[in-house]
Protein backbone atom coordinates (compact mmCIF):
# COMPACT_ATOMS: atom_id res chain seq x y z
CA UNK A 1 0.00 0.00 0.00
CA UNK A 2 1.22 3.26 -1.62
CA UNK A 3 2.10 5.74 1.49
CA UNK A 4 -0.95 8.03 -0.02
CA UNK A 5 -3.30 5.01 0.25
CA UNK A 6 -2.62 4.68 3.63
CA UNK A 7 -2.87 8.38 4.31
CA UNK A 8 -6.65 8.36 2.86
CA UNK A 9 -7.23 5.13 4.81
CA UNK A 10 -6.73 7.21 8.20
CA UNK A 11 -8.46 9.95 7.19
CA UNK A 12 -11.47 7.92 6.31
CA UNK A 13 -11.15 6.20 9.61
CA UNK A 14 -10.41 9.58 11.39
CA UNK A 15 -13.55 11.52 9.45
CA UNK A 16 -15.66 8.04 10.48
CA UNK A 17 -14.72 8.56 14.34
CA UNK A 18 -14.95 12.36 14.25
CA UNK A 19 -18.49 11.29 12.66
CA UNK A 20 -19.32 9.25 15.70
CA UNK A 21 -18.43 10.82 18.72
CA UNK A 22 -21.64 13.39 18.84
CA UNK A 23 -23.30 9.91 19.59
CA UNK A 24 -21.05 8.41 21.36
CA UNK A 25 -20.62 10.40 23.82
CA UNK A 26 -23.12 11.93 26.58
CA UNK A 27 -24.13 15.01 25.36
CA UNK A 28 -25.20 16.46 28.68
CA UNK A 29 -24.26 20.37 27.77
CA UNK A 30 -26.97 22.37 25.27
CA UNK A 31 -24.95 23.66 22.28
CA UNK A 32 -27.10 25.97 20.74
CA UNK A 33 -25.96 29.71 19.53
CA UNK A 34 -26.51 32.28 21.02
CA UNK A 35 -28.61 35.20 19.15
CA UNK A 36 -28.24 39.14 19.89
CA UNK A 37 -31.47 40.58 18.27
CA UNK A 38 -31.60 44.00 18.97
CA UNK A 39 -34.71 44.92 20.91
CA UNK A 40 -35.72 48.16 21.46
CA UNK A 41 -35.81 49.69 24.97
CA UNK A 42 -39.68 49.75 25.26
CA UNK A 43 -40.32 46.10 23.79
CA UNK A 44 -36.73 45.14 26.45
CA UNK A 45 -38.96 47.30 29.57
CA UNK A 46 -42.57 45.14 28.28
CA UNK A 47 -40.80 41.75 27.76
CA UNK A 48 -39.04 41.98 31.13
CA UNK A 49 -42.33 42.67 32.75
CA UNK A 50 -44.14 39.83 30.55
CA UNK A 51 -41.57 37.77 31.56
CA UNK A 52 -42.00 38.50 35.41
CA UNK A 53 -45.38 37.98 35.25
CA UNK A 54 -45.41 34.68 33.08
CA UNK A 55 -42.90 33.30 35.58
CA UNK A 56 -44.71 34.00 38.82
CA UNK A 57 -47.59 32.82 37.45
CA UNK A 58 -49.39 35.97 37.31
CA UNK A 59 -50.25 35.63 33.58
CA UNK A 60 -52.20 32.51 34.08
CA UNK A 61 -52.77 30.73 30.45
CA UNK A 62 -51.25 31.96 27.46
CA UNK A 63 -50.65 29.87 24.58
CA UNK A 64 -47.52 31.64 22.56
CA UNK A 65 -45.24 34.41 23.20
CA UNK A 66 -46.63 37.51 22.50
CA UNK A 67 -44.81 38.77 19.07
CA UNK A 68 -43.46 41.79 20.53
CA UNK A 69 -41.17 39.67 22.76
CA UNK A 70 -40.13 36.85 20.08
CA UNK A 71 -36.38 38.27 19.34
CA UNK A 72 -36.44 38.71 23.80
CA UNK A 73 -37.34 35.51 24.36
CA UNK A 74 -34.93 34.13 21.76
CA UNK A 75 -31.87 36.20 23.09
CA UNK A 76 -32.56 34.92 26.68
CA UNK A 77 -32.80 31.18 26.24
CA UNK A 78 -29.72 31.01 24.22
CA UNK A 79 -27.76 33.59 26.55
CA UNK A 80 -26.19 33.92 29.37
CA UNK A 81 -29.35 35.07 31.31
CA UNK A 82 -31.35 31.44 30.92
CA UNK A 83 -28.39 29.65 32.11
CA UNK A 84 -27.92 32.22 35.11
CA UNK A 85 -31.27 31.70 36.44
CA UNK A 86 -31.13 28.01 35.87
CA UNK A 87 -28.12 27.94 38.12
CA UNK A 88 -29.52 30.05 40.41
CA UNK A 89 -32.46 28.27 41.28
CA UNK A 90 -30.23 25.28 41.63
CA UNK A 91 -28.41 26.89 44.34
CA UNK A 92 -31.36 27.51 45.77
CA UNK A 93 -32.54 23.96 46.20
CA UNK A 94 -28.86 23.23 47.12
CA UNK A 95 -29.30 25.79 50.26
CA UNK A 96 -32.70 24.14 51.02
CA UNK A 97 -31.17 20.53 51.33
CA UNK A 98 -28.48 21.43 52.84
CA UNK A 99 -30.37 23.29 55.94
CA UNK A 100 -33.04 20.51 56.12
CA UNK A 101 -33.04 17.04 58.47
CA UNK A 102 -33.22 13.87 56.20
CA UNK A 103 -35.22 11.26 58.00
CA UNK A 104 -32.86 8.74 56.44
CA UNK A 105 -35.38 5.82 56.06
CA UNK A 106 -34.83 5.22 52.44
CA UNK A 107 -37.76 7.19 52.17
CA UNK A 108 -36.49 11.22 51.34
CA UNK A 109 -37.92 12.16 48.05
CA UNK A 110 -37.50 14.55 45.85
CA UNK A 111 -39.32 14.78 42.62
CA UNK A 112 -37.87 16.27 38.99
CA UNK A 113 -39.96 17.50 36.06
CA UNK A 114 -38.02 16.15 33.19
CA UNK A 115 -38.74 18.70 29.65
CA UNK A 116 -37.07 21.97 30.66
CA UNK A 117 -36.27 20.69 33.79
CA UNK A 118 -34.07 17.75 33.53
CA UNK A 119 -33.53 17.67 29.65
CA UNK A 120 -33.37 20.98 27.82
CA UNK A 121 -35.49 20.66 24.79
CA UNK A 122 -33.93 23.89 23.23
CA UNK A 123 -32.88 22.24 19.86
CA UNK A 124 -36.64 21.58 19.39
CA UNK A 125 -37.47 24.40 19.67
CA UNK A 126 -35.17 26.50 18.11
CA UNK A 127 -36.67 24.95 15.11
CA UNK A 128 -40.40 26.05 16.23
CA UNK A 129 -39.92 29.72 17.11
CA UNK A 130 -38.26 29.40 20.74
CA UNK A 131 -42.70 29.60 21.65
CA UNK A 132 -43.90 31.59 19.01
CA UNK A 133 -45.56 28.55 16.98
CA UNK A 134 -48.18 26.70 18.92
CA UNK A 135 -47.48 23.77 20.74
CA UNK A 136 -48.18 20.58 17.79
CA UNK A 137 -47.51 17.55 19.89
CA UNK A 138 -46.54 15.37 16.40
CA UNK A 139 -43.33 16.90 15.62
CA UNK A 140 -42.47 16.88 19.46
CA UNK A 141 -43.45 13.04 19.61
CA UNK A 142 -41.06 12.40 16.94
CA UNK A 143 -37.85 14.61 19.06
CA UNK A 144 -39.30 12.84 21.73
CA UNK A 145 -38.54 9.20 19.95
CA UNK A 146 -34.70 10.94 18.68
CA UNK A 147 -34.08 10.61 22.50
CA UNK A 148 -31.34 13.64 22.06
CA UNK A 149 -32.49 16.06 24.45
CA UNK A 150 -29.43 17.12 26.08
CA UNK A 151 -29.33 18.12 29.97
CA UNK A 152 -30.08 21.21 31.63
CA UNK A 153 -26.15 21.73 32.94
CA UNK A 154 -27.74 22.94 36.89
CA UNK A 155 -29.83 20.49 37.37
CA UNK A 156 -27.70 17.51 36.45
CA UNK A 157 -24.97 18.60 39.12
CA UNK A 158 -28.21 18.98 41.50
CA UNK A 159 -29.51 15.96 40.60
CA UNK A 160 -26.29 14.20 40.99
CA UNK A 161 -25.65 15.98 44.54
CA UNK A 162 -29.26 14.79 45.38
CA UNK A 163 -27.86 11.13 44.59
CA UNK A 164 -25.07 11.41 46.06
CA UNK A 165 -27.15 12.34 49.34
CA UNK A 166 -29.53 9.72 49.64
CA UNK A 167 -32.30 11.00 48.16
CA UNK A 168 -34.87 8.87 46.20
CA UNK A 169 -35.13 10.80 43.05
CA UNK A 170 -38.75 10.45 41.23
CA UNK A 171 -39.32 11.83 38.00
CA UNK A 172 -42.81 13.01 37.02
CA UNK A 173 -43.39 13.98 33.71
CA UNK A 174 -46.59 15.10 31.29
CA UNK A 175 -45.20 12.39 29.04
CA UNK A 176 -46.95 9.19 28.06
CA UNK A 177 -46.07 5.57 28.99
CA UNK A 178 -45.90 4.66 25.21
CA UNK A 179 -42.34 7.21 25.41
CA UNK A 180 -41.03 5.21 27.86
CA UNK A 181 -38.39 3.95 26.57
CA UNK A 182 -37.14 6.66 24.62
CA UNK A 183 -37.26 8.77 28.01
CA UNK A 184 -35.23 6.16 29.85
CA UNK A 185 -32.46 6.51 26.73
CA UNK A 186 -32.70 9.94 26.43
CA UNK A 187 -32.07 10.72 29.82
CA UNK A 188 -29.22 7.99 30.38
CA UNK A 189 -27.70 9.90 27.38
CA UNK A 190 -27.52 12.96 29.06
CA UNK A 191 -26.08 11.61 32.14
CA UNK A 192 -29.14 10.81 34.30
CA UNK A 193 -28.88 7.45 36.48
CA UNK A 194 -29.95 6.18 39.50
CA UNK A 195 -33.27 7.38 39.51
CA UNK A 196 -35.79 5.53 41.86
CA UNK A 197 -38.86 5.81 39.59
CA UNK A 198 -39.95 7.08 36.00
CA UNK A 199 -43.43 8.23 36.30
CA UNK A 200 -45.64 8.39 33.29
CA UNK A 201 -49.08 9.17 32.17
CA UNK A 202 -50.32 6.09 31.50
CA UNK A 203 -54.47 5.38 30.22
CA UNK A 204 -56.52 6.83 32.65
CA UNK A 205 -54.20 10.16 33.17
CA UNK A 206 -54.43 11.33 29.58
CA UNK A 207 -57.02 14.11 29.76
CA UNK A 208 -56.26 15.20 32.96
CA UNK A 209 -54.86 18.72 33.80
CA UNK A 210 -51.00 18.16 34.87
CA UNK A 211 -51.69 20.20 38.18
CA UNK A 212 -54.06 17.10 38.78
CA UNK A 213 -51.97 14.39 37.43
CA UNK A 214 -49.42 15.87 39.18
CA UNK A 215 -50.70 16.15 42.61
CA UNK A 216 -52.19 12.81 42.83
CA UNK A 217 -49.14 10.81 41.55
CA UNK A 218 -47.50 12.97 44.49
CA UNK A 219 -50.39 11.26 46.69
CA UNK A 220 -49.61 8.08 45.90
CA UNK A 221 -45.85 8.70 46.92
CA UNK A 222 -46.86 10.13 50.37
CA UNK A 223 -49.48 7.43 50.68
CA UNK A 224 -46.49 4.95 49.77
CA UNK A 225 -44.65 6.67 53.28
CA UNK A 226 -42.35 8.90 50.96
CA UNK A 227 -41.22 12.74 52.48
CA UNK A 228 -41.25 14.68 49.42
CA UNK A 229 -38.83 17.30 50.68
CA UNK A 230 -38.62 19.30 47.29
CA UNK A 231 -39.98 19.33 43.66
CA UNK A 232 -38.24 21.19 40.88
CA UNK A 233 -40.14 21.41 38.02
CA UNK A 234 -40.41 24.53 34.72
CA UNK A 235 -43.98 25.04 35.40
CA UNK A 236 -46.17 25.86 37.97
CA UNK A 237 -48.61 22.97 37.37
CA UNK A 238 -45.66 20.85 38.14
CA UNK A 239 -45.31 22.25 41.97
CA UNK A 240 -48.84 23.46 42.69
CA UNK A 241 -52.07 21.65 43.56
CA UNK A 242 -52.37 19.68 46.55
CA UNK A 243 -49.31 16.56 48.10
CA UNK A 244 -47.15 19.68 47.24
CA UNK A 245 -43.29 19.63 48.09
CA UNK A 246 -42.30 21.11 51.17
CA UNK A 247 -40.55 23.45 48.80
CA UNK A 248 -40.86 23.53 45.39
CA UNK A 249 -38.46 25.19 42.98
CA UNK A 250 -39.50 27.13 39.89
CA UNK A 251 -37.02 27.03 37.02
CA UNK A 252 -37.00 29.39 34.16
CA UNK A 253 -39.79 28.88 31.15
CA UNK A 254 -40.38 31.87 28.72
CA UNK A 255 -41.51 29.90 25.81
CA UNK A 256 -44.39 27.90 26.63
CA UNK A 257 -47.39 27.03 29.31
CA UNK A 258 -48.76 23.92 30.52
CA UNK A 259 -51.97 24.14 32.89
CA UNK B 1 -49.93 100.09 52.80
CA UNK B 2 -47.48 100.79 50.40
CA UNK B 3 -47.78 99.04 46.92
CA UNK B 4 -44.53 97.05 48.31
CA UNK B 5 -46.37 95.89 51.52
CA UNK B 6 -48.86 94.83 49.84
CA UNK B 7 -46.61 92.48 47.23
CA UNK B 8 -44.48 91.41 50.37
CA UNK B 9 -48.18 90.31 52.23
CA UNK B 10 -49.55 88.34 49.00
CA UNK B 11 -45.59 86.78 48.12
CA UNK B 12 -45.85 85.63 52.06
CA UNK B 13 -49.62 84.22 51.30
CA UNK B 14 -48.36 82.74 48.36
CA UNK B 15 -45.91 80.84 49.88
CA UNK B 16 -47.74 79.68 52.86
CA UNK B 17 -50.30 78.09 50.49
CA UNK B 18 -48.01 76.62 48.56
CA UNK B 19 -46.36 74.89 51.79
CA UNK B 20 -49.56 73.45 52.42
CA UNK B 21 -50.59 72.02 49.06
CA UNK B 22 -48.93 68.47 49.54
CA UNK B 23 -50.43 67.83 52.72
CA UNK B 24 -53.70 69.22 51.18
CA UNK B 25 -54.23 67.28 47.91
CA UNK B 26 -54.17 63.28 47.80
CA UNK B 27 -50.68 62.32 46.90
CA UNK B 28 -51.63 59.33 44.72
CA UNK B 29 -48.31 59.16 42.93
CA UNK B 30 -45.09 57.83 44.11
CA UNK B 31 -42.68 60.75 44.01
CA UNK B 32 -38.76 59.72 44.34
CA UNK B 33 -35.93 60.41 42.04
CA UNK B 34 -34.74 57.55 39.61
CA UNK B 35 -31.14 56.26 41.09
CA UNK B 36 -28.80 55.65 38.11
CA UNK B 37 -26.11 53.68 39.81
CA UNK B 38 -23.40 52.02 37.60
CA UNK B 39 -23.68 48.06 38.15
CA UNK B 40 -21.55 45.68 36.08
CA UNK B 41 -22.21 43.21 33.92
CA UNK B 42 -21.60 40.29 35.95
CA UNK B 43 -23.51 41.89 39.22
CA UNK B 44 -26.45 42.75 36.43
CA UNK B 45 -26.22 39.04 35.44
CA UNK B 46 -26.05 37.97 38.84
CA UNK B 47 -28.73 40.37 40.58
CA UNK B 48 -31.63 39.67 37.46
CA UNK B 49 -30.97 35.58 38.52
CA UNK B 50 -31.35 37.05 42.54
CA UNK B 51 -34.41 39.00 41.82
CA UNK B 52 -35.79 35.74 39.77
CA UNK B 53 -35.13 33.68 42.61
CA UNK B 54 -36.88 35.87 45.41
CA UNK B 55 -39.93 37.01 43.07
CA UNK B 56 -40.74 33.45 42.14
CA UNK B 57 -40.14 32.11 45.67
CA UNK B 58 -37.54 29.74 45.33
CA UNK B 59 -34.68 31.61 47.86
CA UNK B 60 -37.74 31.29 50.64
CA UNK B 61 -36.07 33.53 53.44
CA UNK B 62 -33.81 36.07 52.69
CA UNK B 63 -33.19 38.91 55.83
CA UNK B 64 -31.85 41.72 53.79
CA UNK B 65 -30.83 41.59 49.66
CA UNK B 66 -27.11 40.71 48.47
CA UNK B 67 -24.75 43.64 49.08
CA UNK B 68 -23.73 43.11 45.78
CA UNK B 69 -27.61 43.66 44.43
CA UNK B 70 -27.93 47.30 46.70
CA UNK B 71 -27.67 49.58 44.20
CA UNK B 72 -29.53 46.98 41.31
CA UNK B 73 -32.49 46.98 43.40
CA UNK B 74 -31.91 50.96 43.97
CA UNK B 75 -32.67 51.18 40.23
CA UNK B 76 -34.86 48.91 40.07
CA UNK B 77 -38.02 50.17 42.49
CA UNK B 78 -36.40 54.18 41.82
CA UNK B 79 -37.02 53.08 38.08
CA UNK B 80 -39.10 52.41 35.32
CA UNK B 81 -39.02 48.12 35.44
CA UNK B 82 -41.16 48.73 39.22
CA UNK B 83 -43.63 50.53 37.53
CA UNK B 84 -43.86 48.56 34.39
CA UNK B 85 -43.92 45.29 36.44
CA UNK B 86 -46.61 46.11 38.66
CA UNK B 87 -48.72 48.00 36.07
CA UNK B 88 -48.54 44.33 33.79
CA UNK B 89 -49.71 42.82 37.30
CA UNK B 90 -52.58 44.93 37.57
CA UNK B 91 -53.26 44.26 33.34
CA UNK B 92 -52.92 40.55 34.04
CA UNK B 93 -55.97 40.86 36.92
CA UNK B 94 -58.01 42.78 34.82
CA UNK B 95 -57.58 40.54 32.21
CA UNK B 96 -58.78 37.53 34.35
CA UNK B 97 -61.78 40.07 36.40
CA UNK B 98 -63.14 40.29 32.73
CA UNK B 99 -62.97 36.44 32.11
CA UNK B 100 -64.82 35.20 35.18
CA UNK B 101 -68.53 35.03 36.03
CA UNK B 102 -69.40 37.04 39.25
CA UNK B 103 -71.90 35.33 41.45
CA UNK B 104 -73.76 38.90 42.04
CA UNK B 105 -74.84 38.14 45.15
CA UNK B 106 -73.03 40.62 46.92
CA UNK B 107 -70.50 38.48 48.05
CA UNK B 108 -67.60 38.81 44.76
CA UNK B 109 -64.55 39.79 47.06
CA UNK B 110 -61.25 40.40 46.05
CA UNK B 111 -58.21 40.95 48.15
CA UNK B 112 -55.92 43.44 48.75
CA UNK B 113 -52.43 43.47 51.46
CA UNK B 114 -51.92 46.87 51.82
CA UNK B 115 -47.45 47.56 52.02
CA UNK B 116 -46.55 47.54 48.85
CA UNK B 117 -49.62 46.28 47.17
CA UNK B 118 -51.71 49.49 47.81
CA UNK B 119 -49.54 51.49 49.40
CA UNK B 120 -46.08 51.90 48.59
CA UNK B 121 -43.53 52.54 51.86
CA UNK B 122 -40.57 53.91 48.99
CA UNK B 123 -40.17 57.20 51.05
CA UNK B 124 -39.51 55.12 54.17
CA UNK B 125 -37.42 52.44 52.45
CA UNK B 126 -35.55 55.03 51.22
CA UNK B 127 -34.07 56.21 54.08
CA UNK B 128 -33.33 52.77 55.45
CA UNK B 129 -31.44 51.63 52.27
CA UNK B 130 -34.17 50.38 50.24
CA UNK B 131 -33.93 46.50 52.18
CA UNK B 132 -30.39 46.63 52.53
CA UNK B 133 -31.11 46.96 56.32
CA UNK B 134 -32.49 44.45 58.39
CA UNK B 135 -36.10 45.63 58.85
CA UNK B 136 -36.57 47.43 62.40
CA UNK B 137 -39.81 47.37 63.44
CA UNK B 138 -39.97 50.81 65.83
CA UNK B 139 -38.56 53.26 63.22
CA UNK B 140 -41.28 51.61 60.46
CA UNK B 141 -44.06 52.16 63.08
CA UNK B 142 -43.30 55.79 63.34
CA UNK B 143 -43.56 56.02 59.41
CA UNK B 144 -46.97 54.03 59.69
CA UNK B 145 -48.57 56.54 62.09
CA UNK B 146 -47.37 59.48 59.51
CA UNK B 147 -49.95 58.09 57.47
CA UNK B 148 -48.05 59.62 54.55
CA UNK B 149 -47.74 56.32 52.19
CA UNK B 150 -48.56 57.13 48.13
CA UNK B 151 -50.17 55.09 46.12
CA UNK B 152 -48.74 52.25 43.82
CA UNK B 153 -50.59 54.08 40.93
CA UNK B 154 -51.44 50.39 38.93
CA UNK B 155 -53.17 49.48 42.28
CA UNK B 156 -55.23 52.32 42.78
CA UNK B 157 -56.54 51.88 39.26
CA UNK B 158 -57.25 48.38 39.44
CA UNK B 159 -58.84 48.99 43.08
CA UNK B 160 -61.32 51.84 41.70
CA UNK B 161 -61.82 49.35 38.74
CA UNK B 162 -62.84 46.42 41.00
CA UNK B 163 -64.87 48.42 43.32
CA UNK B 164 -67.24 49.91 40.21
CA UNK B 165 -67.38 46.85 39.39
CA UNK B 166 -69.24 45.49 42.50
CA UNK B 167 -66.66 43.68 43.91
CA UNK B 168 -66.86 43.73 47.69
CA UNK B 169 -62.94 44.62 48.76
CA UNK B 170 -61.36 43.55 52.21
CA UNK B 171 -58.04 44.57 53.02
CA UNK B 172 -55.82 41.90 54.27
CA UNK B 173 -52.72 43.69 56.33
CA UNK B 174 -50.04 42.44 58.63
CA UNK B 175 -50.48 45.57 60.57
CA UNK B 176 -51.68 45.72 63.84
CA UNK B 177 -54.93 47.17 65.14
CA UNK B 178 -53.27 49.60 67.27
CA UNK B 179 -52.61 51.02 63.50
CA UNK B 180 -56.28 50.88 62.55
CA UNK B 181 -56.57 54.89 62.79
CA UNK B 182 -53.32 55.48 60.86
CA UNK B 183 -53.71 52.80 58.14
CA UNK B 184 -57.67 54.43 57.59
CA UNK B 185 -56.22 57.32 57.11
CA UNK B 186 -53.37 57.08 54.70
CA UNK B 187 -55.92 55.04 52.39
CA UNK B 188 -57.81 57.81 52.25
CA UNK B 189 -55.31 60.34 51.81
CA UNK B 190 -53.88 57.92 49.46
CA UNK B 191 -57.09 57.98 47.46
CA UNK B 192 -58.32 54.42 48.75
CA UNK B 193 -62.23 54.08 49.55
CA UNK B 194 -64.96 52.40 50.13
CA UNK B 195 -63.19 48.94 50.98
CA UNK B 196 -65.73 46.19 52.80
CA UNK B 197 -63.66 45.53 55.67
CA UNK B 198 -60.15 46.49 57.03
CA UNK B 199 -58.59 43.18 58.39
CA UNK B 200 -55.74 44.07 60.68
CA UNK B 201 -53.72 41.32 63.15
CA UNK B 202 -55.74 41.35 66.74
CA UNK B 203 -53.58 40.20 69.62
CA UNK B 204 -54.48 36.64 69.36
CA UNK B 205 -52.79 37.05 65.10
CA UNK B 206 -49.45 38.44 66.80
CA UNK B 207 -47.27 36.04 66.69
CA UNK B 208 -48.52 33.75 63.73
CA UNK B 209 -46.32 33.51 60.64
CA UNK B 210 -48.34 35.61 58.00
CA UNK B 211 -49.18 32.95 56.20
CA UNK B 212 -51.40 31.46 58.60
CA UNK B 213 -53.16 34.72 59.72
CA UNK B 214 -53.89 35.04 56.45
CA UNK B 215 -55.27 32.04 55.37
CA UNK B 216 -57.54 31.54 58.46
CA UNK B 217 -59.17 35.48 58.03
CA UNK B 218 -59.32 34.33 54.19
CA UNK B 219 -61.16 31.29 55.47
CA UNK B 220 -63.16 33.20 57.82
CA UNK B 221 -64.46 35.22 54.52
CA UNK B 222 -65.29 31.64 52.86
CA UNK B 223 -67.01 30.42 55.94
CA UNK B 224 -69.28 34.21 55.56
CA UNK B 225 -70.19 32.93 52.26
CA UNK B 226 -67.97 35.12 49.92
CA UNK B 227 -66.14 34.33 46.99
CA UNK B 228 -63.03 35.01 46.80
CA UNK B 229 -61.99 35.75 43.44
CA UNK B 230 -58.32 36.90 43.21
CA UNK B 231 -55.94 38.13 46.15
CA UNK B 232 -53.33 40.49 45.13
CA UNK B 233 -49.75 41.14 47.16
CA UNK B 234 -46.58 41.49 47.00
CA UNK B 235 -45.32 38.81 49.37
CA UNK B 236 -46.20 35.00 48.89
CA UNK B 237 -47.28 34.48 51.77
CA UNK B 238 -50.10 36.79 51.17
CA UNK B 239 -51.28 34.50 48.49
CA UNK B 240 -50.31 31.13 49.49
CA UNK B 241 -51.37 28.69 52.17
CA UNK B 242 -55.35 27.60 52.90
CA UNK B 243 -58.44 29.38 51.36
CA UNK B 244 -56.88 31.04 48.91
CA UNK B 245 -57.85 33.14 46.20
CA UNK B 246 -59.45 31.76 43.13
CA UNK B 247 -56.19 33.72 41.23
CA UNK B 248 -53.26 34.87 43.03
CA UNK B 249 -51.46 37.76 41.79
CA UNK B 250 -47.67 38.80 43.05
CA UNK B 251 -46.82 42.07 43.12
CA UNK B 252 -42.66 42.35 42.70
CA UNK B 253 -40.92 43.47 45.88
CA UNK B 254 -36.88 42.93 46.32
CA UNK B 255 -36.79 45.07 49.33
CA UNK B 256 -37.97 42.22 51.84
CA UNK B 257 -39.29 39.04 52.97
CA UNK B 258 -42.09 37.99 54.72
CA UNK B 259 -42.78 34.49 55.93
Amino acid sequence: MAASDRFSVLAILFLFFLGQIPNALPQSIIQISPRNHRVSDQDLLYCDSWRFSVETNDAGFWPTIPKRCENYVENYVTGDRYRSDSEFVAGDSLAFVRSLQMNDDGKDAWIFDIDETLLSNLPYYEAHGFGAEVFDETPFDDWVDLAEAPALAASLSLYNELEQLGFKIFLLTGRSEYQRNATEKNLLYSGYKNWERLILRGPSDQHKPAIVYKSEKRSELVNEGYTIHGSSGDQWSDLMGFAVAQRSFKLPNPMYYIA
